[in-house]
């Protein structure tokens, strides 16, 4: 595991030196938390979610990051033109499908981009990448279903890889992720992570952030949760005990302080 | 009013046990706040505002939240589509009519949802309820007017509790519940709770998060609006003399540390 | 300068006596950072971005600021209503040209709000207003482009605010104010500034709610300017070694507290 902590240190600083364009066409009840933590890793974010300008966007992007957290009839076809957009221009997608599995308009929207998008990296939770496996999924809502906790997500994690030719991460306890070759587990976070909004988006942004400094989609994925993760841990214990909101300033602190460095010396990879 | 301390100290503690799930239609400018006291209380929050799932969401849903503080002509189909999909499932309806009485599009609006759809919950500022109650307001934006703060908000909320036959909060300095028959005042809360943007959409949102643990809706209005209360006054006691920017933090903290014995002993009613 | 720096101070004291409704069109992203700072220095937001009601609460408001961030074909007909409503109730509009020169949309935008509103004030970065001004900029993102910032800022902005009439802010390292005659120099801010999301549209929210407290614009942009610059500054020195997400609640937190002795102290024009 020590080359794949190198390999993702490596991405994460790649990051604050090529400052990449991250496109976020991404729900509105986190994207300010997004933009956020994609300027605290050093990337430049851009959020636009116009039919009339998102292939433009994505043309000039270093990568394109599309989360279904408010998916509606006007933002879904801009979704689908931006990922269609980064595919010609080579520019890496990536997918994170908010609440698979609690709609048919996400389940429906999931199929049409999964159809006629190429993903580099898809984010999810277990119920939500269960219901992409073709499991019946328990999701209610956009957390992870207790009673999808049980499931094997290095397992599901693996066959959706292969099932899509992309890299999927599904984050939990611990996180897995996996090209369909290689599997991951990455052993940081705190459980507070699930008390506040946003995590998941925040994550799925940070991967996106790495996946526009480099072309090692393994590593990016990697970097991204563990850079989350650790910030995790950190602004718990240093601000935990006094909330939540505290913990959101701490969580952002951490990721703007975040380097080789502290990655390396955080993260635990099994 | 012991009694009612009891019920509301109930419901809030329930919330941590059951989780209900809270479908928000709400404002882009304040959803991420709402969100995060949403989950600060325990409750699990979906925002969801896409006419084609809208009332699939609110069916599971323990509660649902409208609130219209940012309204157009896509998401008011889905407020009452989602509404009646509540209201066939016995989901409890939270509505928050912000800005009722300042333009012609939120009182259509609001006369809309009053006709389709059976609200549980009413929470607005002392101007808005008065529109509703057919007094000429004053609202100007989205702020309650200064020449509306003489109005009888006791009498106002008694008026619109047996007109609609649900609970009615107006809040304000002294924070009024009434369901017509029985009234209660709330003595809590903090002036800079006025200062920052969402204080009464968060307040709406805990009360949907109550609404959605349990079938007393009074108990919820009165529950959600002290902890909301007694989290302004802590929030300003402890971090108020830094500023507007660390009081939010600190009223978000206070909510996620929020329990029945802190609601019991810090909860002032008449 | 002394002049101009009582001018600003006088309009900034202005805000918390007369609380004027700024109505803000603007995108999703930062909103909620512009709804706190606007209410931070005294003034009330209200955002409504129907065309269904933008006419209507323009007309109401004493400031209109309109940012296309987040443009979509839903907004950009509201901006263009609220703008030629504002116009005829002689409410001043505030423009932020957000990524103008990134996508034909933008363009194409610019150019109608341009056509069909009168401007009292346009605020962008030095990419934006080159775009405005003719020249062929490097804007990719919404971030200046560095290749811009080698442009004569104060030259361009002199010509825009010629062109059209009005007062031009162009922000970077060093604020240049210009209503094409007399051009002011703000000497205030810091890097980290750029570092989080939303400071070039709180920045514009702050112009706006000053210009709703007067008639004198270009004290309105340089009172804007200063202010946020002062509290960039006493956010870093502050929070700043914390991270971004402490600067940020400091940025808020300083706002709160800014008033005229404030500001005369801390400005420094050239």
């Amino acid at each position: 595991m020590n080359n794949m902590i190198e390999r993702a240190a490596d991405v994460l600083a790649t990051v604050r030196v090529k400052s990449p364009l991250v496109h976020n066409i991404t729900n509105y009840v986190t994207v300010n938390d997004v933009a956020n933590v994609v300027l605290a890793v050093g990337a430049s974010p851009i959020m636009a979610d116009s039919v009339h300008e998102a292939a433009d966007i994505a043309a000039i992007a270093s990568a394109l990051v599309i989360n279904i957290g408010t998916l509606n009839e006007r933002t879904v076809p801009a979704m689908v033109a931006a990922g269609r957009s980064a595919n010609e221009h080579n520019v890496p997608v990536i997918f994170d499908p908010v609440g698979a599995g609690a709609s048919a308009l996400r389940n429906e929207t999931v199929d049409t981009i999964l159809m006629d998008v190429r993903i580099s990296i898809m984010r999810g939770n277990v119920s939500e990448i269960s219901h992409i496996a073709g499991l019946k999924a328990n999701t209610k809502g956009v957390d992870a279903s207790s009673a999808d906790l049980g499931n094997d997500s290095e397992a599901i994690a693996q066959q959706v890889a292969r099932d899509y030719q992309c890299v999927v991460a599904i984050t939990g306890p611990v996180d897995i992720v996996s090209d369909g070759e290689t599997t991951v587990h990455i052993n940081n976070g705190h459980a507070m992570m699930s008390h506040i909004t946003g995590t998941g988006c925040m994550a799925t942004a940070l991967i996106g952030s790495l996946a526009g400094a480099g072309s090692d989609m393994l590593a990016a994925a990697v970097g991204g949760l563990g850079a989350m993760g650790i910030a995790g841990e950190y602004a718990f214990e240093t601000q935990g005990q006094l909330g939540t909101g505290s913990f959101r300033t701490a969580l952002i602190d951490t990721l703007s302080k975040m380097d080789a460095d502290r990655f390396r010396s955080g993260v635990r990879l099994s």
